[in-house]
């Protein structure tokens, strides 16, 4: 029997409301902080449309909170934060942290992790990945498409640890299938090399992922984005499967017209993750002179597409 | 006094609409070549919004005709095709030519003059540029949004020649500002990195040109463009007045929020002149070894929108 844990979710968009609601409903004392779905999750708790069969979490099993010290300290704080707010970890994790708490982010990119170990200790720092197709379809109500495994793993210390393993356990008694990683950089890069290609040509050219795989132009593109960043991680001593580019070209396919976060984003004219997708490994590469001609490009088409948006927003 | 001349339009969209009914208003026997407007302009003539004043050329003023086979010979062959079906040259044109026709086109991009020459001997081509913001917004139809001035020059010849300063007399006659260019091949390249930078982005990225031009980080990605044209160009003798880019970024702010000819047609999801636009300058870059990464990547994007357009439209 796992004991109960009180879990911490700082900023639920469809993610963190996502894993957050299918832990409650598995019995665990989940605690959202909420900011715009504040009023709608109160009145209808989250209701999520899923793959993995619908449910609702109602609105008076759903501890919902609007700012953080009138959280309780958690055992476990999830960080689901966009990227764009990572500047408000000083303000929202420090209170509901007592000395054992872990941290574990599931967000998108890189530097997130870095970011938290600088400001909270190395070692109650975790970082996850979540493989999932999902969407925000309105104020507390989510789209879930397609997968939703999760694959976490230690930021601090190579290999498997035993309270990765009791997280783990968490996700998986919830219904969420959850591994634990050996090498949580490796697979942050393997995953950013999809959120690369597939963010970053949809954000920039506003296409949807079927629309990019659906013709030789479209995945010669992805192909050449795919590349760029295995040399980049290659640089830094992560390894890709000799297959990578297919295996991702082909799990896309399998994903039919999806819109991915940051396409998302542009359509609804919010802030995009331009920095720790696009930004972060840009940089990486720079730093050990990889030529990434493509995505310099395209980090450069979605910052500009983020500005357009910014100033409008004035 | 001008003789009335016998003048054939072929593809008129907004261009060859708005110019062949300015013609015509001015009392030039203009013969239109249609497809998809033809009834419309039967029925309506062509009705013309303009920042130069509204008017209509009536459909008892207009001779529309729906082959090349049923058009009388022309003095002036204006070509306003889409280049996307410029394998149609052969078709279309032989049968209005007399020995002394002149073939005159309009279109966008590079390669134009010299497949007409190819077809049809070098002397009686001629090019010209059309800087105007147009649109046609319906069968008919036509929104003239800005600009207007025509620019013409020889093909087979340096300098302005006497039948290029007749037919610059046509076009100021029927009230469009016309002059004659000493080097046509520098005008059209001066004209191309302009469509270059504000075509490719628009049709890659779905961005109106004050889009791209209102923010710093949109100005760099126009400023890259031009900049690699001004390379290529340079590697094929063409030079650029030193303050090339800032001109081209002004002009454009003036514009307001235009949409270019490629972006109109991705959002009808036509097909683009991509080929004509794109590719041509970069095959040039290309083969005298003149880095353009930029205009790489936009090529490809731009290719890989219209394959996506092309694939669903079967």
């Amino acid at each position: 029997m796992l004991e109960k844990q009180t879990i911490a979710i700082i900023g639920p968009g469809a993610v963190g409301g996502y894993y957050g609601a299918r832990l409650a409903q598995a019995g665990q004392a989940v605690h959202f902080l909420l900011r715009g779905d504040y009023q709608a999750v109160r009145a209808n708790g989250w209701i999520v449309k899923s793959c993995d069969g619908d449910f609702t979490l109602p609105a008076d099993r759903v501890h919902a909170h609007r700012t953080a010290r009138e959280m309780p300290k958690a055992d476990l704080v999830l960080v689901t934060l966009k990227t764009t707010a990572n500047d408000q970890f000083e303000t929202l994790i420090p209170p509901l942290l007592t000395e054992d708490s872990v941290v574990l982010t599931l967000q998108n990119g890189l530097g997130n992790e870095d970011r938290l170990a600088a400001l909270f200790s190395p070692t109650r720092v975790m970082g996850g990945l979540a493989f999932t197709c999902i969407n925000r379809i309105g104020p507390g109500v989510i789209h879930h498409l397609a997968e939703g495994q999760i694959r976490i793993g230690e930021f601090a210390q190579a290999g498997p640890s035993p309270r990765g393993r009791r997280i783990s356990e968490l996700f998986n008694a919830a219904g969420i299938r959850c591994d634990v990683l050996d090498d949580l950089r490796q697979g942050r890069w393997h995953k950013l090399s999809w959120n690369v290609a597939f963010n970053g040509l949809g954000a920039a050219m506003d296409l949807t992922t079927d629309q990019v795989v659906g013709t030789p132009e479209g995945v010669a593109l992805a192909t050449t984005l795919l590349r760029e960043i295995i040399a980049i991680g290659g640089a830094v001593g992560v390894a890709f499967p000799e297959d990578w580019v297919d295996r991702q070209i082909d799990k896309t396919r399998a994903m039919g017209a999806y819109q991915t976060s940051m396409q998302v984003d542009r359509r609804h004219r919010r802030p995009m993750e331009v920095e720790a997708i696009l930004g972060a490994p840009l940089r990486v590469g720079r730093a050990h002179g990889i030529s990434a001609p493509m995505l310099e490009v395209v980090d450069g088409m979605v910052r500009a597409v983020d500005a357009e948006i910014q100033a409008r927003s004035i």
